[in-house]
Parts: structure tokens; sequence; C-alpha cells
């Protein structure tokens, strides 16, 4: 056993460069959620190669389950620029519209399924050009402008890449089936409910997904091998529209959606607290009216609610639902709301997170943090996939793997120090065979 | 006529101390509107002896139509204390339970039909005691604490008996019949309505109501024959219910009605103004909530809106139910409103103004104001009448008769010049006479 | 004198195509606010062609008074645009920055100072382009996207430059001064107070001003010679600022201006109606917030105030500036409030009213509406010119001069009969003729 | 050792109807906050019996520190009544004005000193009358109407009177100093802090307080030694002050308290939630406003805020007064804000509450709860000086010891299990002893 594990270690240190230059291509060719055309079909070419069952286009996200999916023109606009930036001819058509996402097959005969998540898609932020940000520096800055791989997605499709290639290696080692799942529109977490739905976790046993990050102050451990804590979420977009007026004539005329978002963002924000745990509720952005002397007719709001459980998050979001609707009716307005994104809360499970830590420790040489399970901050959409594996009796986690990170998540400025791909490749496969052994 | 006319004006001048004695007795034992127990009964019996046929109890006021009633409790305990106030034993009786107010009919053959209006309630303020305030002084502050004719209807119910007394010396003069009504509660402006729905001003061609008031600055007049532009109004009560919960524990538990009347008030007053006229909205009194750390689970509002004529009250007010239900259901509470009072806006016919104006200053000597008719302030449901006699092709007008005033109205030093009254019995029974002649 | 008024009429008569190409070629190269730089160009040389001595550039308006002047970057490229478009290449150089108007003066030995007024400046509408729409079908829709004149103003230029010609022609026939002021930025009510601040109303005896407008139904009148009742106004752009945060991780470490600018919309609306008179408040546009899940650090709103006369606006004005500044503290923000257009109310001297009038049926046969002086709708800041003359004891009016109209005012299908503009420019002449005949 | 426990063990068995009896009396004569009158003066004269020093009056709470203090008047009409129901005619006497409270003191030699804390006063509830209620039927229902023993202090009192007799009876075997507080005004939080910044917990080294209380459903124990998690909170009352109008005729005149509490609400409930902790808000009460038709020109409010620790608590208390202040502000109105309650969170020393939960399973028989420390609901001023031992390094716990519960705290049917007396005596004592052996 000491002998595979070796040889992992050995083939991905043997990888580096490799790995360095996949997620550089990846940064330079950043694509927002479902925008993800180049990079799914370059991911679909290369798990082909390997010898992967390999699902794509709509096979992967549930078409209709799709959130926050951005117009049609802006898809097609993407879908012929992804043509010039060297997607896959062949991989690429199936992505038009919007369906992104591949997942790669591995069956090694009789045992367990395991599944394992990579996101793959960057984030709706230009990024900085100046000389001090690495990837503007060193000519890997995204050449997509307005989307940036701020949130290291570009790091997590690489590993994904790398684990393929070493697990096909070992496939012979190996018993049972494995699930390589590269995720379109993690951010505003609006893919993974889509890959649920379409069946793509039923029958897992093991699930292992991961996020690379900032190492945390005092402690050399590079991965805290559990996470827990992360908040159940709902993403909404509103419009309301009402009656435009002369504001100096004829006030009475109107219909006044102003009135109507601003009575709607008070009570959204006095929404009681839980007392059985954490809400969150932020109107993010609002826009309304069309010009001072004239009674607004249309306003439009991007707010998000989040509950320390899927009950709570569940309760914020039927009473800002009520808050919405009924601040409309008050002054004669419509009002509708769309479902732009939606995560649950998560656990992973102790027993799993131990077995990897310990994998980590003895096998790996790779030091473990003083908290075996931290606590996330934020939401994830990894948590659907999690809590569908949970429910069938199977165990999660969703690791932490960990390296120097030289700006916030989400910073124009955000980079990683490019160590953690090896380590992360290296855990996966460890595990991987450690359950499939 | 003239003759008629100086008789009217002898009679009256020898008539002056009983003029004051009945207003001070009226003052003395002021009730507020549907409590005009005593009040009603002493009318109801001086008519009687005048030889009018008097009508009483339902008969006046139309029993489901009457707005603001307080509680039967209250009521009842004031009947009883009527009974030990020098009420009428016989005429007292049908008063019960709030059906108070009088109206005394005298047909004189063929000819026109006139109806005079006098209110008879006092107001729910508590009189001043203090020497400087005359009738404490003078023994005849009001003996019902938290009852005060603290705006002069003590003197209309008096001017109301007195023209009673001098038209019906003068019956063998007139052709055709008149009507007068002493009207309950006009205060909150809820008696006037349910005394039309009775059909009392169906078939009347000539209206006349008044109100005693202060001097006009700079204007010797002692009568302005005509008014307008009082606003139509709507007085409601509200009250909000919800679910109690702990503050600290269960804040989500809660159904927070202060959430549903703060969200009420902010919009009630943002109801968007008017382009063709005057609107207004008032939240006079809110009172909320059982406790410092609990969830309020009930609210009461006292609110009223104001329009610049009835289309537009009913704009604001159609408005503001919508305000106060969807607040409410927003935060899933329930709202229930209660019409407690109402009146339209009034205009006098100019035609028949004029008509006073001339008589006061050709056959009573009585200065008319340089204006003929003033701009009310506030609302009156006199209104309710005038339109009804209007509607029917009839003439109305509403007169201010003045004299001097020792404190603003509705205070509770507020007191009048009693030289008021003869005056104005002089012009009904002038104004009646030339009319009926 | 019927001799010269004959002159006035046969003159006019003869200028009518004139009239018709200055107002298209006027209506083609519409310039909106502080860009009327072609525009005042031209009137400029025509003035100065013929004999007026003529005031440019910082002569015109007070430079540092001027208010919603448009970034300089707008200012300079419509300056290039403008020299491209047929400018004057000497009197367009003064107008550099936004320093748009001119003032023709014409001196006629002893007597009183007439000034008259014509509004310039086209506004912020993007012009129909459809068949229906003469101007696009006629060839002489605005070039100027986003610029169109949608309010007549190219009319009142166009008079303005005929009264010009007719009354230089006559200048040996009039004692005194007269003034053609052609003034910048009147929509958004944001020039007229620059001038009268640099002093071009002081001294003056006589005022004229007019609008082009429809005809009023079932009146055959062709001119109102007054008006009345437009409301004072204040226009305010303010920015809250606050700080942003993570919506999920910090919310309390954010400066939350949504809740600022929701709980200032709310009151706004709420400032209580004033007694004595009519109030308008309008938030026309707010937009707030970078981002669903991001505290929003910055919100901008357009609002407007109304008032029945320049008191009440200011009640209003001060009581919005209140609730803004308190609404920006209560949430730790900031609140920048700029002054953007301001108006007061206006009130035609009935005297010259009536005077105008008979001018119209007694010398010109034009027929005068039933109505001497008509209620203005919405704020004009001729008010201001107007206002200045009358504090002086002068008498000024605002005349409303009538033709079909074929769309309402400010709408992108707006034109009218251009036989209004001969109307015009004989009504002013005549008038003026009378006053310094 | 163990005979010394057997002795507490059968001296406090053979009290049980002494402990019943007294827990009736202080039930049959509640006293709510600074009321404790008869309360205060009845256990002073039992601790002198006992031999205790005895502190009383100022001597207790710090006298300007005392919050949420009753009105003059109403202290003084109680202490009329205090002396018709029983008090002690010497030691009330130091009670006048509030001045409740007592602290028995006794010193046994060389030791640490150990506090006890039992809080006295009533709730302002009114009993239940009804057959089923126990202490109506049997005849102990308060006598005092709206004061009512319905949280248990009945209980407090009478635990604190039964230890302090049984371990007088055994001083010469302890070694050290215990104090007795008899803590006023616990309820609204509002009496312990005054006895801290009186000094009475500088130099104490262990600290014992306890609640009676409902046993946990499925779990047989009587005792949860420790607990944690009880909420900071501060609380307020707050009066709005305007100037009144009449809601008609001159809105503009008034400056309108209803607009300024509404505003206040909203935006108090739409504090932003806090990212390291829970939060807490609530409006309680709002009364406002005189008269329908009335600008409203006071409003007062009850609040409170509470947070997960005490910085947290601050956060929400500093905005909460910056809330009020502004929409004052906004509305031309004053605010007075006044405090009337605080506590801090708390959070058992394990070490002592496993000390605590060994005595009881050892040596008294009495089962421990599944969880040692259990989470409290609710604020607890006790927090004061539980703070205050543990910041001088003494250990400190507030045990919850349980019995059959009827009816909700703070209800009027609220009863208890009298079991609970002699149980919680005897593990008063038994800790004691355990410290001081």
């Amino acid at each position: 056993m000491a002998d595979i594990n070796q040889r992992i270690i050995e083939m991905v240190d043997g990888m580096e460069k490799e790995l360095v230059a996949c997620r550089r291509d990846f940064h330079l060719h950043a694509e927002s959620g479902w925008f993800e055309m180049r990079t799914s079909s370059l991911i679909a070419r290369r798990l082909t190669e390997l010898g992967y069952e390999v699902l794509v286009g709509e096979q992967v996200c549930k078409s209709d389950a799709r959130m926050g999916l951005p117009s049609e023109e802006a898809l097609e606009a993407h879908y012929q620029k992804a043509l010039t930036q060297g997607a896959d001819p062949e991989f690429v058509v199936p992505t038009r519209g919007g369906h992104t996402g591949v997942i790669g097959i591995m069956k090694c005969g009789e045992g367990p399924t395991v599944a394992m998540r990579f996101d793959i898609d960057a984030l709706g932020v230009i990024e900085d050009a100046g000389d001090e940000h690495r990837p503007a520096h060193e000519g890997f800055g995204s050449m997509n402008p307005g989307m940036m791989h701020a949130c290291g997605h570009d790091g997590h499709a690489t590993i994904g890449l790398g684990v393929a290639r070493v697990l096909a290696s070992l496939k012979d080692e190996l018993h049972g089936t494995f699930k390589l799942i590269f995720q379109p529109a993690e951010e505003g977490v609006r893919g993974a409910k889509s890959i649920v739905e379409n069946g793509h976790l039923d029958g897992v046993q093991y699930f292992l997904g991961s996020h690379v990050g900032g190492l945390r102050p005092g402690d050399p451990g590079m991965i805290a091998p559990g996470s827990y804590g992360s908040l159940a979420t709902t993403k909404y977009d509103v419009v309301f529209r009402g009656r435009s007026a002369h504001a100096g004539a004829a006030p009475h005329v109107g219909k006044n959606v102003m009135l109507a978002a601003a009575t709607a963002v008070l009570n959204l924000y006095s929404i009681p607290r839980h007392g059985k745990g954490i809400t969150r509720i932020n109107v993010g952005t609002l826009n309304a009216g069309s010009g001072r002397n004239v009674i607004a007719d249309e306003a439009k709001m991007e707010i998000e609610v989040r509950g320390e459980n899927t009950e709570i998050n569940q309760y914020v979001s039927d009473y800002a639902v009520s808050v919405l609707e009924n601040a409309a009716k008050m002054h004669g307005c419509t009002c509708e709301i769309k479902l732009m994104g939606a995560a649950d809360s998560l656990s992973s499970d102790r027993e799993l997170a131990e077995r990897v830590g310990k994998i980590c420790q003895e096998k790996l040489n790779i030091p473990v943090c003083a908290q075996l399970m931290i606590r996330g901050g934020g939401s994830e959409d990894v948590s659907y996939m999690m809590n569908r594996v949970q429910e069938q009796g199977g165990q999660a986690t969703f690791m932490r793997i960990l390296s120097q990170q030289y700006a916030p998540a989400h910073n124009r400025r955000f980079d990683f120090d490019e160590v953690v791909l090896s380590n992360a490749v290296k855990i996966f496969c460890a595990a991987v065979y450690d359950i499939l052994k």
C-alpha cells in the first residue's frame, strides 16, 4: 500500500510544471459561470484522452435547473469568442447555450463509488493589470475583461485534471468507481443543484471536495480535512413594476415603485432574527427610476438571504418573499422574483475527515491543521452534493487545502502560491486509493 | 314684512337671559357624542311643549349608520348618570344605547320645506377649572369629567331651542314646512350621515346650518352667510393583530405588529399627493405592545384622511386601506379597519348666502363680513345634509355667526361671548320667514 | 399708431418661410442645456448683423451660478462637435465650457426698458425616427442623439430672432431700451437664475416671456396673455457614501447606504403637507450598490421638491435636507447634496396681461383665450426674471401663445404647428411698440 | 466529611414544611423590583437572628447605580402598604425610597470567601385567580395586584434563608467567609450592577447562583450545575418629543413624533446583523399621540438590545442610539434615552460546575443532567457578579436546579413543585462546605 502512495507522490512531483502551466492557461482564459465553454471543452478532450467515460452538455447540468443563467445573446457571443480562444472544436459544441461542465467516470470493477467535485468558473471581476499583480506581470492575466479567476477555481480545475491523470494510471489498483465532476457556476451558487437533479450523486458512497486558500496564521497545517457551518442561502433578482407619471402635475396617477422598493429594503433588513441560529439578509443593489421629475415605474434589486441551516434559510427566504410581494401590492405595483442561486448548509463527516487527515500525516507527510474541521464563511453549493450523499448514508467532506494567498478572495489582485496544486492532487488521489484499494 | 322682522327682533331681545341660562345649563351638563341623553330628552320635552311633531330615538339616526359609537357599557353607565342629572324621565328612554338626537317638525300649509341643523354634542376634553376660565369661575364648568362643550355646540343647541320658540309663535305667518334637526355626534363627524340615511333631508328645498365662532380681525362683520372648502374626510380606527413571543429566545415565532404598524405609518404619510387638490393624512395615535422583551402582538391606531373633494378623499382613503392591509400581511399579521367618522366637502349656495346677507343688513341691522363666503378649516358632517339638499336641486348654506372667542376651539379654556346667541336666533328666524312668508 | 402695427403685421407675414427654416435648423441641430454652443453662436452673429449691442459668454450667465452643469469632458466634446455642425467660428469661442446664452440690447433714446426672454435649449430625449413624426419625415429630426427640441424652444429661439429683426427695423419709432435675452438651460430650471445674478433684469420696467403650446379644447383663443401658479421648485442630486463589507461574513463592518437611502425615500415622501398650499416631492431615480453579497457603499439619487410659492418650497426643501442628512448619519454614512436646478413660483401682472390681450384683439386680430391668465403646470425659471422685475415695481407677464401640438411636451414625438411663430413675433413686437411708442 | 453532608441532608429534610411556608408567604406578599420592602425587612430580621453581619438600605445597592427605579410616589405608596402587610418595623425603615436588598456575612476564620446570590423580586404580572392555579386555590395568590412571583424568586429568597439557617449551624466546621446576597430587581436586569458597584464581589473567590425551573424532557437530572450563553443586554426607555398641530389646517407647523418613532422602529430592527455572533433587538412597546386629528407630539418606547457577548451588545446598543437620535432630528424632534437595565453575558467555570456536579451525585444523591452546562435563554444580571469574580481569578457558576413547572416563566399561571426548595438548600450548603471545609 505504501508503495502506491509513494507512486502517487513521485508521479505528482513530476507533474508540477504541467500543473502550473494548466492553471495559468485557465487563468488567462477565465470564463465566468455558464460561460465555461473553452474550459469545459478542453477538460472533456483531456478526460477522453485519458480513457474516461465523459459526460458533456445537457448530460451534466439539468437544463432547466440551471440558476442565474446569462442572456442568450451573451451566451452566444461568448461561444463565438471561445471558438477563437482555443476551445476544442468538437467538445465545445455541446456547451453552446450555457451547457457547460464535464463529468468523467472510471469504473474499476466491484466496490464503492467515490465522487470528487472541482468547480471551474471565474468571477465577474476586472483583473488588476498592475505590475505588482503576478498574473499581470507574468502575462497570464485574464484576457476576458470582467471575467477573472479571483477565487482559485483555475486551480480547482487544474487539480481535477491532475487527479484524473494520476488515478487513470492507477486504475488497475482500484476496486470500485470514481467520478470527477467539473462543476460550472459555483459563484453565485448556481450550478451544483442542477447536477444533483440530474442524479449524478445518486449511489455515491464517498464524496470529496476542496477549496484552495490561505494559510492560517500561526498554524503550519497545509490542510484542514473537513469543514462545517457555511450558511444556507438563496439569491433572488427582483423587479418591481409600476406606472410612471409627471411628479409635479399628476403624482396620484403613478404607481410609485420607489416607495415599494424603499419599503421592501427596510422591511427585508427588519426580518426578525431567528432564535435557533444565524440569519443574514442583503439588498446588494437597487436601481430604480428614469428621471428626476417622473414617478419611477421600474426598480430592480439583487438580494440574498442566508441561514445557519436550510430550515432557517427557508424562514428568511419565505419572509423576504412576503415582504417583497406586499410592498409591491401596497403601492399598486407588481413584483417579479427570480431565483438566481441557492446553497444548503454543509457539514463534513468527522469520520471521513479524520481518515483524510490521517492519510495526509502518515502517507503524504502533509501537515494537518490544529483544527480538524474549520468553520466556513459564506456559502457553497457543494453542499447540495454533500447532503445528497449523506442522505443516502454516504460520507462526504469538504477540505481546505492551504497555501499562501496574496489578496482576499474575490479581489482583483487575488492570487495564490501554486504549491497547493500538487499537494491537492496527492491528497485526492491518496484518499481515493484508500477508499477503493 | 318689516313688521314680522321687527317682531322677531323684539321677541329675541326679550329672550336673552333665557338663552344664556339655557346655554349654561347645557355647558354644565356637557355630553359628548352619542351620550347626549339628558340634552336630547330636554330638547324633545321642549319641542313637544311648543307644539312640534317630535322624532326621537331610532327615528332620528339610522341605528346601524351611526359611526364611532362608544362601548355599550359606557353608554349604559352614562344613561344611568343622565337620569341623576335631570334628564326628562319620559324623553330620555328612547336615547338609551346611544339613540340620541331630536327632530322637530312644523307644517304650516302649502309651501317649501326648510331644514335647520343644530349640533348638540360636547368634546372629549377635560375642562379647565382655573379661576380665569369663566365657566369655572361662574359655576357652569362641566360636571362630567372628560366631556366639555369646547366647540360651542351648547350654544348651537340653545339657538335651536330659541328658534323653535320664535318660529312656533309665527307659524300662522308661514307657508310651508320647517324642520329643526338637533344632531348628535358632530365631533369626529359621526352623526350626520345616519340622519341623512334615515331620509330626513329628502324633499328639503332650503337648508340652513351655522357655527358660532370668533370675530375676524379687522372686520366688524358679525356673520359670514356662507362658507366653502372644508375638506372631505374619513376617520378609521385600526387594530393590527399578530402573535407574541419572547424577544430574546424566539423572535422568529412572533408575528410582529410593531413592524407592521411602523411600515404603515411611514407609507401612510407617503401616500402620493394628488395633482388635482389638497390631501391630508394623519396617524394621530398609535399604541402597541405589552412589554419590553415581548414581540408586540397588538397595535391600535387612530387615523384620518382628508381630501379637497370627495373624490380626492376617496383616493387617499382607498390608498390608506391598501397600505394598512399590506403592511399587516407583510408580517403575517391581520388588520381590522373600522370606519369611525366621515364628512364630505361642502360649499354654500351663493344665492342663498346672498339672500341671508341681505336680510341681515336690511332687516336685522347685523353687520356682514367683507367676504360673503369664508373658507372652512377642518371638516364638518353638515356637508352630508347640504349635499343631499343640493343634489335634489335645493339650496343650502352653512353660516358663520361670529362673536368674541376666548380660546381656540377644542381648547380646555374655550368660551365665547353669548351675544352671538340672540343674533343667531334672529338670523335663522328671519331667513325662514323670508323663505316661507 | 395703427400704421406701425400694420407694418409689423405685413413684415412678419413676409417672414413666414424664414421663420420656419430657422426653427427647423435649430431643431435639426438640437443642443441641450449648457451645450447650446452652435445655437448661441448663430444668434450672436445674427444680432450683431442687426446692429444690437451683443453680450456673450460669461457676460450672460454668472459663471458659478450656473446649475446642473454637465461634466467638462462632455462640454468639450460637444464644443468640438458644434464646430463641425456649422457654429459661427467667431461667436462660438466664448461658449466653450458651457458659457452659452446671448443678450441683444437696443437703446432707442429716453424711455422705459423692456426685456424679453427666449429660451433656447433642447431636452435629453431621443427623437422619434418614425415616418409619422414630421421632423423625421421631412428631414429635420435631431442629428444629435439624446438631444431633442421636445418642448418648443427651437420655436422660442426663432421667435426671438424674428422679433430682433422686426424691432431693429422699427427702432426710430421707439423711445426707450429693449433687451432680447436668449436663455440657456431652462429645462431642469438651471439657467435663468445665473442671468438674474449678473444683473440683467435690474432696471427693467417691463418683462415679456412666452411659451408655445397646444390649443385649449373648445377655446378658439390663440393667446392667453398671462399665467400664474407654476410651482416653485428645487432640484438636488444626492450621493450617499458608506463602507462596503461582505454581507455574509461581516455585515456589521459595513456602513450600509441601502438602509440610509431607503429611510430617506420613505421620509422624503412623508414630509408633512403644508397647510397653506401645494407641496410636491419626488425621488426620481435611485441607484445603489455594487453586488448582491456586498454591503452597498454608494447610492445616488435625483430628487426634486416643489411648493405653491417660494416659502412653501423652501419648507419642503429644508425638510428634505434634514431627512437626507439624518438618514445618512443614522447609519454612519455621509451625504452630499448638490443643487441642480431651481425656480420660483410666478404670477403675471394682470394689468400687463390685459394690455397685451387688448393689443392682440384690437391691433393684431389674434383671438384671445376665455381665461386671461391660465394656470401653469410644472415649474419655469423665467420666474426669477419676472420676480426680479416685479420686486422693482415693474410689470411682467408670461404668455401662452398657442397652436396645434402633436404630442405631449417632453415626448419623443413632440411637434407643433409653425403658424405660432409669426403670431408670436407679431405679439412681442406690437407689445414692445405699445410700451415704447 | 460524609458526616457533615449527612447532617445537612437530615437538617434540610426536617425543614421542608418551613421552606414551603416561607415560599408561600413571599408569594402571597409579592413585591416587584425596588419595592421588596417587606421582603427585605423580613430577610434582614431573620439573618440578624441567625447571627449574621447584616447590610441593609444604601449599603447593599449603590444608590445612583440602581436602574429602572419606579417613581418616588409609587415607592412611597408601597412603603406605606408594606407597613400594613407585616414588614418588620425596624428593618423596613432603610428600604424606604427603594433601597431594598440585604446582604448577610459570616466570617469563620481564615479561608476563601464564597458569595451566593438569591434574587427576591416579583414581576409586573397580574396573577391568575382561577381555581386551577394552585396559589389561588390554596390561598397564597398575590395580594398585591400587578405584582406576582411568576419567575420563582419567592423560591430563591426562601432557599437563601434556608441556606442561612443551615450554614449558621455549621459555622464551626467552616474555614473562611461566606456571604448571602439577597438581590432586588433582577427582573429587567436592574439590580445586580449596583451591588457590584458597591464592591460586594471584590475579594470573592467562589460564587454560586441558581435558578429554579422546569425539568428537562427525557432527562431525570434535578440539577445542571453550570450554564452559559445567556445574552448581554441593554434596556432603554425612550421619549420622543415634538410639537402638536392641527392635522388638517397646519400639519407643517407640527414636529411629528409619529414619523420619528416609525422611522426608528424600522431602522432599529434593520440594524445589521453582527458577523461574530447573535444580536437581538426589540421595540416592545410604543405609545404615541393624543388624538386622531392632532400631530403627535410625544411618543414613548420601551426597547432592548442583546448580543452574544458584551462587545456585540455594545455594537447594537450604540447603533440603536444613533438610530433613535437621528430619527428624532430628522423630524425636528428631540429624543431622551434612559438606561433601564443591563446585563453581561455569562459563562460558568467548568471546574466549579464539575465540582458541584460531583457533590450532588456522590454526597447528596441528587441526579445531575446529561449536559453539565446548559445554554441559557434570555439575560441575567447575575452575570455582573460572576464576571467580577472571574476577572479577579475566582470561579463562578450559575446552576439550574430543576423541578416540575406548571406554566412558562412570566406567565400568570406560573408555579413550581416545591420539592426544589430542599434540593437547592442542600446543594448550596454542601458546595459551601466543600469549599470552606
